[in-house]
């Protein structure tokens, strides 16, 4: 076809593979940034390459990092007595934002889903059980906040399984309830039913 | 903040400055290519890089484009009579893909906006009127083809105006009127009317 741009194409079809990104709004990205000045662009393009060249993850708890070990492993004044099993490096970052909770983490990477073919060798659950073997003296708990969905809760059962012979570990998990600021009227059955078994005292 | 790393946080930043893209669209994606392989991530970056580096602008009608002619001014087998007036490139691209048009274009990289300071010197009008000396004897038609809004009237009018000394070329605009596919209770009142106006015969 006459009058496109080989180049321009190619940014489209690069752009449009993000998720959440349509070939029609690729095409705007592409024309934005193509009025820009290329410093800009620059800046963007060497954001992405370091994302993935400079980026590590800690050997310890898994997080996506700067360095390893990670800045909350390294930092001697969060509690070493508490571990917060999660999903993805996003939920380490949404929980960090809450300022509720001062122990440390462990990314699991993903969680079991036999359907999807991903068992327990697949998310670090063997390197959690190894945190916890080495840390068994100082461990008091282990705060399971995965998603509940089925297949975090079949991977919460899983390691509560595997934690029980830890006597002196309490394994807790975070509540599933009512959202803050919300009405009854537009909470699911599920979760309203949630709320009413995990009920305290006022 | 512990927990948050500076590199992923600059990726968020420079994506978020995207359009249509808020920080957590750009979260989302910084994420994401965390995730693929550093090839699709270099693939990407290169393609941006080059979108700015490479790509030019063809220096008679003014189109984004490869090389300098653009592949429409250098086609031997397009209408050298026909100039279609355009906004943007990317109004060529989408012009291009109806297949109706054979001609050639001139993008005048705007329009005129005296509340935004632009006037007939800051697009390329005076780019048009030189093409339209310099092929005056080859000219028959000058197409314009702006948006339907205040600017491109008030820019229309403006360059029916400068072509009107010219008595063999004739200046037509694109028809503006109800859209294909629609039903006429959705349609505004000025398209409608703008449809009535512009009636043809059946």
């Amino acid at each position: 076809m006459d009058g496109t741009s080989e180049i321009l194409e190619q940014a489209i079809e690069q752009l449009a593979k993000l998720p959440g990104t349509g070939r029609k709004s690729a095409r705007r990205i592409a024309l934005y940034l193509l009025k820009q000045n290329e410093d800009d662009v620059m800046k963007l393009a060497n954001a992405l390459i370091s994302l993935k060249k400079s980026i590590t993850r800690c050997s310890t708890c898994g997080v996506i990092s700067d360095g390893d070990p990670c800045s909350i492993c390294e930092n001697a004044k969060r509690h070493t007595g508490q571990i917060c099993v999660v999903e993805e490096s996003q939920d380490v970052f949404l929980i960090e934002k809450t300022n509720e909770f001062r122990g440390r983490y462990h990314v699991l990477g993903g969680v079991i889903s036999p359907l999807d073919n991903i068992g327990p060798d697949d998310v670090r659950i063997n390197q959690l059980m190894q945190r916890v073997n080495d840390e068994n003296e100082q461990l008091e708990e282990v705060i399971l906040a995965l998603n509940p969905d089925s297949e975090g809760e079949a991977t919460s059962y899983y390691i509560n399984k595997l934690l029980k012979p830890y006597e002196k570990i309490k394994v807790t998990r975070i509540a599933y309830g009512i959202p803050m600021g919300t009405e009854l009227e537009f909470i699911d059955e599920a979760t309203l039913g949630r709320a009413f078994a995990s009920r305290n005292t006022f």
